[in-house]
């Protein structure tokens, strides 16, 4: 890791603390830390999932929450620089052009605290051991996830 | 995700709570899955290197390592069923046959135990905000990461 690739983030996904000195890497390494970001978010979600659709154990779902909120916490507006819009990490990137412009700024800004909210409340809700509130909250959460995807991800 | 897919998890790596009902997907799922959570590690690492050893920002500290302690808990073991040893996931798997080798337990069960203990400490050191401590405990995490690599993970 160059330290000379350390540049100022300037998104606003996520960004509520100071961003400058973020490692973001070369292209390629911000597009593979995010999408892998997001499949460690995805394998949690599935056990979550897993969990209110069937036997319900509170140390996983406690485990699999604490994941998510703390990617969800983890700034990761940082590995969106402009000019990954295009790109390889473990594939092609998903992230549509619309994501960088201006204009999307404020939107992304709703859509990022909306998530960043929804997957707090969802290790809140963990906790409690409550498998009916975590069903709901894990209703909320994927439709946070979902409202970003069906703006700003490509389809497969 | 098939919940038919929902297989017993046996290995002992951070496996310290109840293992059953783990959804651990197909072999291309955990291979993936894995590998992404050693890269969103990775990442993280790099942004607690990078404060370490140039300007230091607490929050950043914190939440990476948040994301380390949330994944180093989140029982991945799982994600190393039998018959895993090989295959794709983003790419082939590095891990070593011996990791699945019945007499490895033991030794997996001390690395694993070490490196959950360290990314603990980690966040409680990150915590602090004492940069002096959290490279003093950094150096220690990196310490018990390499030690299964070195064991279990094939070189590039």
């Amino acid at each position: 890791m160059k330290l000379n690739k350390i540049i100022v983030a300037t998104l606003a996904i996520g960004l509520t603390g100071a961003a400058l000195g973020q490692v973001v890497g070369k292209a390629e390494d911000q597009i593979r830390w995010r999408q892998s970001a997001y499949h460690t978010m995805a394998w949690n979600m599935a056990r979550i999932k897993a969990n209110v659709e069937g036997t319900y154990n509170k140390d996983q779902v406690v485990e699999a929450a604490n994941v998510v909120q703390a990617i969800a916490n983890s700034k990761m507006g940082a590995l969106f620089q402009p000019g990954t819009d295009k790109g390889k990490g473990w594939k092609e990137t998903r992230v549509k052009p619309e994501f960088f412009k201006p204009e999307s700024k404020d939107e992304l800004g709703k859509l990022a605290g909306a998530y960043n909210k929804e997957a707090n409340e969802m290790a809140k809700v963990a906790a409690t051991g409550n498998a009916a509130a975590v069903k709901a909250q894990f209703g909320k959460l994927g439709e946070s996830c979902k409202a970003c995807h069906d703006k700003f991800r490509k389809d497969e």
